[in-house]
């Protein structure tokens, strides 16, 4: 797209500091992402409860909440995945500039997704959280159906199924659904962000 | 797009109204719409840091802003330019759902582009302000010189130029950066949107 007539005014607002300072938080993408099943997205909601019980702000971000609003002109290609994953990254960063944390639920399948979304948002802002549940687990969860349908071919391109995941080599944070309970995934994520999100 | 195996779970999520008595204000979407040149940006940065000053947390989004970032995939068709503004409220329904207001800066050339933002917000979060400036004095200003490109044609398709702009019939605000001040401006905005975002 051509950009030359574009002027942006990010320079001339309230800074980020200003209003993490007013909100007493500090903003970050907290990034979980594992197959579907893996539990992501029933641990997200256990940690932003247990959060805003500390009077943290945050916003969760899912595909299916974000497929259903902003992004509801992508479909599943590799191109929309991407695309999708573009966008939610750029979200990240407006929610964060406000000083809101950021939790996020994507299957991210490659580390090229992975790496564009760290990229977007900044290394110093972003918290990697790999649900390293096997993926016979997420099958026998399948809590919306969906491993029956790809394994019948209702569904095309499911990622662990009829489309690859990529294992990440060196994980910031490991969280194993599996052998854990939701509130003690939440709480091991919670123990490693609060240094980066309290202000003292 | 297909979105039978979509399962959102915003309902699970902390409320809108617990996130905003934790801030102690309320969401709402200022629309505030004219021609390029009109004075939106620079009355929303002076609006933007009067309501900081009262303690209150705004996200800016303009056209520059948000082309630049998320929506740097479109151009400047009408497909486009209605694409732009969904995803943009779609984007405002996020930050009003974590009670932070927007302010809004975007020409929205047609009545039926303004409609579908007070759509998609949901008109009750929804403040629309009309920048009724003189085209005269709009391409007198040419702040970013782009009226100047568009009479030569460099710039194809440019509101008001070469590209319609249709009068609100009963514009909810109209302001009148040609016979008042930036700061009086500003200031009969927050006059107006004050009891909307306040807590008492």
């Amino acid at each position: 797209m051509e950009r030359k007539n574009i002027f942006p005014v990010f320079d001339r607002l309230t800074s980020r500091e200003d209003k993490e300072a007013l909100l007493k938080q500090r903003g970050l993408a907290i990034w979980m992402y594992g197959l579907s099943g893996s539990g992501k997205t029933t641990v997200a909601i256990e940690l932003e409860h247990k959060l805003f019980q500390k009077g943290f702000i945050c916003q969760l971000l899912d595909a299916d909440n974000v497929r259903t609003t902003i992004n509801n002109d992508l479909g599943f290609s590799l191109h929309d995945r991407e695309e999708n994953i573009r966008r939610v990254a750029e979200l990240n960063k407006l929610f964060i500039q406000n000083g809101v944390i950021v939790i996020n639920c994507f299957i991210s399948p490659t580390n090229s997704i992975r790496k564009m979304a760290a990229e977007i948002i900044g290394k110093k802002d972003f918290v990697e959280v790999f649900f390293n549940t096997p993926i016979e687990i997420c099958n026998q969860r399948d809590p919306k159906g969906l491993y029956k349908k790809a394994m019948t071919g209702d569904i095309e391109e499911f990622t662990g199924v009829s489309s690859p995941f990529e294992m990440p080599d060196n994980p910031e944070m490991e969280i194993r659904t599996d052998i854990s309970t939701v509130d003690e995934c939440a709480q091991k994520i919670i123990d490693h962000i609060l240094p980066k999100i309290e202000i003292k």
